[in-house]
């Protein structure tokens, strides 16, 4: 800030005070760099330009297919890790899966079939090194709620198992999709906030509804909403059975230990691990020897051996159901992808690894499509299964192989075994589970940070327990977008003053020792400028410098000049320079003077060409810093002054 | 900039580096000034605090009802001027008026009946100064091809009208809530460039669509594309007349001359401004006298005597068009309140006058309201008339008042006169009157400014020209959202230098002269913070530092320290909170140090609340400008190497 002193005021004026005004990059480069930035923000290719063709088109085939990166440097002391890691993973999936698909309303295999190819997909295509696939709480319930309201499970159990697939397909076309045309950014609109309120409510209703299994019930509502399920717990209490509730509450107490346990002494993470196995193991004995099933609790029932059958023929395309099966897909593709994206993210920096959010669209887009030709359905990398992975000290995706296997030989030789597993031990794995999904210490922190996050959490969380899953996630993120338009379309003004014995100009609200300018106003805008706000912007401005003016009047003086700092104006659009050039002429009739300071690279650009800065304002209204700015205000006072005095005001 | 030299770093790093940390506001005062900056930017109480109980009341009235400011102060001074404008807006606005209820289908008696009720209320509720009260032509034919899907004007006209009625009803409801609500910003959601775009557009179609009264045709097309237009004139070539295509060129000529004429002496605005009633009087002392309507020049057609009849149970709220009327009342709204305001604004701006968009809302939504209860249609403050208004020196709503009284004068007994007025007489005002809204020049504007803003633009223009006007207006809206969410998803994130000689730190891509600072990179991030882009900044940033990473490599050094530049933050939420969390994790790990400079007060009070300066960086790592972490930064290090040396990179 020195580069100004009063001695060469014309200097500085007429080089349009110190900004590079014609710093101006040709139309393509600023259209390369503006669509780099919104699509390729990793720049997955950098460093390739330098590189013969050959090993360029190996490297974007390692880029699109991973498993070449680690395959080749694979050996034994990884797979050491990968083979327990594996196995713990395979001990967890064939409760999670019989359960969640049981949540669906779906045949307990299928969620056997949904753990054994999508992993070994996902090994060849993943980015992540920690993620373990498998099928997810929450998005199999939205699956069911919004599949449910178009074909019951109970009269037409085939057609609904088949808009499964074809959901599944859809997700993994959409998915696909998001990943090539890196389009990653609409995973963004779900924000942590959206994130924690719905995952809350959907684990919240899903607990509700375990109480079907642990009562041993077998009426239930289809419907997902709080009053519904509570109102179907009493309205079939008849049903309720002690010997099922009972073992339930065992189960879920050795759960919760095993847990416990884990936090207390964390090298024994395989022991709550392994749990839900133990239980689905020890409540089938325990069934098959006295008979549970004509003793009120119910079992799982016939579980047919054998690897997935092909589904490719099943996909429903044609008929009416096809408008709900792709908004299903939808829905559950883009939740599955915040959860899947999420995990791998979290995991991944912990070891300081990165992973690629678009790579790994790719390669969920590709393990769905996939599972819905071979009887699987939605799929993605699940919190639950992946933790575990990851202490179990999984290395590569190997470990989703060496699980695949595990389920395979399961499913080839195993299956019929757990036809005995009582539906209560499911229901208690399911409860355990999401317990630690309603974080109440997160909506306390959300609460005091950020009263509005907190809102969005609510309404995510509210919806879900008293509406829909749809409402509530739809609504969250209504709010949320609504939230980023208002940030937007409100940027903060703020009157800067200077800090004594310094050339620093800050906020005088948050520091109330600067100092105002005599005579001269200085207003720092932040956020692009562009039609959303331009309109808020003049009427702001205008009342900054009216209240400028009535303070000037009390001292006897007039305010002469506005200075506005553009160092955070990011943009500024067609509307938004025509706003720039409506506050000069209102200002101009008043006899107040207007400068500008720091413009950016993008901004000055479009100033320029729109002939703003030379048209309008002049050239020399525009200057490097707001001590520059300033300084050539005070010079030109004196010499509009010396030519005609100031009465105009 | 010279609060740190090196001597008192310890010091500074005590005080947070100066940042004044414990300025929070209490969440009632953040939530108030939120609320406030949302809704009433323009702080229209504002002063009132001081004022006894009873002039406060007063004051609030006034607020309310705009007139009681004026008409206290009105004088035939005043009258003088506005006697002569409202004679001359009345001029224009009968075959305006007669002329846009043709273009919606609507008998041409309903367009003075609009030009008779509205302008009154406007007179008590408006806040403009300028603003003249009419139909438009682009509302009136969105609201036809709206309504026209659901009714034809042929089959059953009454309904159709009754539908008009009813859609107007709803506007007035609408247009008033948005100003009681203080919603105006949804209009600023309607960019110039989209309004330009379907201004062009419309213009386009109606001028197409005024050849079937040019050529005096019969039978005609309903659906407003291009293709279905010009498909149209020609599948009913054998109803063109020549007699109608002569009169309508010597019209159109002559309408042409006015306004050359106006542009070359602008004290003749007058001649323009009644042109368009010149062609209708001469063009029906013609038809009356040759007899035109047998000889191919077709009339408008009986006209009935007397004031607007009361419609309000014409009203139509049962049945099966409410959607479709609700639809067509709130398009037509937006877009009225759009041009209406714009219009208002731009006048005001020239006069140096402040006009009010909420109370203008209101204004707008009374008039509409109580006009369809007495047989009008849709008005708001069209251009045209507006411009002749303030061209009159209109100084007052009182102009509206005289228009008012015009208007009722002609109902009560010269309405007959008006049946002889030819079809093509009343499209050759139309054509005339379109065809300045093509605004070609501003096309190529848009095209050299801003490519983005010209595809918006061109979206409208193109979507309304060949499909309809709902999907040109609702695509170049979406487009316009879609790329303010781009711009909030995206932010610009820069890499400062030094700039020699000074303590100033610019882009180094705008000024290449700036130098980086060895062993540490300074970061400029714009915009608010939060869930849209808090994924995209963090991958972005850790990009920054690998980059700078191998340029330190390469010089055999390696990087040290980041230091976030944050003036230009405007907000932060819970996401991005966790981003910066996860950033500083990162950095961390491989030992690079992290400074934020110069966070802005809503930034500070956040990072303070949620526990991330205290518990994640440090108070000792925020500072007042970029100079004092540097500094700090380069102690920091000379410390820290003393003590356990560098080599965790």
């Amino acid at each position: 800030m020195g580069t100004a002193s009063g001695d060469d005021d014309r200097h500085v004026m007429h080089q349009g005070g110190g900004v590079n005004l014609s710093a101006r990059r040709p139309f393509s480069e600023a259209l390369r760099s503006g669509l780099a930035e919104t699509f390729f923000p990793d720049d997955p290719f950098r460093g390739f330009g330098a590189l013969p063709p050959k090993e360029r088109a190996w490297g974007a085939l390692k880029y699109f297919v991973p498993a070449l990166e680690w395959v080749p440097q694979y050996g034994i002391d990884k797979f050491k890790f990968d083979l327990l890691a594996g196995i713990t993973i395979a001990s967890l999936a064939i409760p999670q899966g019989i359960s969640y698909a049981r949540l669906a309303n779906l045949p307990p295999i299928i969620g056997l079939y949904s753990s054994f190819v999508p992993p070994l997909l996902y090994a060849v295509f993943g980015s992540s090194n920690n993620l373990a696939v498998g099928t997810v709480a929450a998005a199999s319930l939205l699956l069911a709620s919004i599949i449910e309201d178009e074909v019951s499970p109970e009269d037409n159990p085939e057609l609904y198992l088949h808009l499964f697939y074809t959901a599944a397909f859809f997700t993994g076309i959409f998915q696909t999709a998001l990943g090539v045309f890196r389009l990653g950014l609409i995973v963004d609109f779900l924000s942590r906030s959206t994130i924690t309120g719905f995952m809350g409510g959907t684990a919240m209703i899903i607990i509700m509804q375990q109480l079907k299994g642990l009562l041993g019930m077998k009426h239930f509502t289809s419907k997902t909403d709080l009053i519904s399920v509570v109102g179907s717990i009493f309205k079939y209490r008849h049903e309720w059975r002690w010997q099922s509730a009972i073992l339930g509450v065992c189960f879920i107490l050795f759960l919760f230990s095993s847990k416990h346990l884990k936090k207390k002494m964390p090298h024994l993470f395989w022991v709550s691990a392994i749990a839900p196995f133990m239980v689905v193991v020890i409540g089938g004995v325990f069934d098959f020897l006295v008979h549970g099933d004509e003793h009120g609790i119910p079992i799982v029932g016939d579980l047919k051996k054998g690897i997935n059958p092909i589904s490719i023929s099943q996909l429903r395309f044609n008929g009416k159901h096809v408008g709900v099966v792709v908004k299903a897909g939808l829905l559950s593709g883009i939740l599955a992808l915040a959860e899947g994206i999420a995990v791998g993210r979290s995991l991944a920096m912990i070891k300081n690894e990165q992973i690629d959010g678009n790579k790994e669209m790719i390669a969920f887009g590709m393990m769905n499509i996939v599972g819905s030709f071979t009887s699987c359905y939605l799929t993605t990398g699940p919190f639950s299964k992946s933790a575990v992975n990851f202490d179990a000290g999984g290395k590569t995706p190997m470990s989703n192989v060496v699980m695949s296997v595990c389920i395979l030989l399961v499913l080839l030789f195993l299956a019929p075994l757990f036809k005995y597993t009582p539906l209560v031990a499911l229901s208690s794995i399911i409860v355990v589970a999401m317990i630690g999904l309603i974080k109440v210490k997160e909506f306390i922190r959300l609460y005091r940070v950020d009263k509005f996050d907190f809102c969005i959490c609510m309404v995510a969380f509210v919806g879900v327990v008293f509406f829909t899953m749809v409402i509530g996630l739809s609504a969250s993120v209504g709010l949320s977008v609504l939230r980023a338009l208002l940030y937007v379309a409100r940027p903060a003004t703020v009157k800067l003053g200077n800090i004594t014995g310094t050339e620093v100009f800050r906020d005088v609200k948050q520091y109330p020792h600067a100092k105002s300018v005599p005579n001269i106003l200085v207003l720092q805008l932040g956020s692009p400028i562009y039609f959303v706000n331009a309109g808020y912007l003049r009427e702001r401005i205008l009342r900054w410098v009216e209240d400028e003016e009535h303070i000037c009047k009390g001292h006897g003086q007039d305010l002469q000049c506005l200075v506005l700092d553009l160092g955070g104006v990011t943009s500024i659009d067609n509307t938004g320079i025509g706003m720039l050039g409506e506050v000069h002429k209102g200002l101009d009739r008043k006899g107040i003077m207007i400068a500008l300071a720091n413009p950016r690279l993008q901004v000055t650009e479009k100033l320029v060409v729109s002939g703003y800065i030379k048209d309008t304002i002049g050239e020399e209204s525009v200057f490097l810093t707001i001590t520059d700015a300033i300084a050539s205000c005070r010079y030109g006072l004196r010499r509009f002054r010396g030519k005609e005095g100031c009465s105009e005001v």
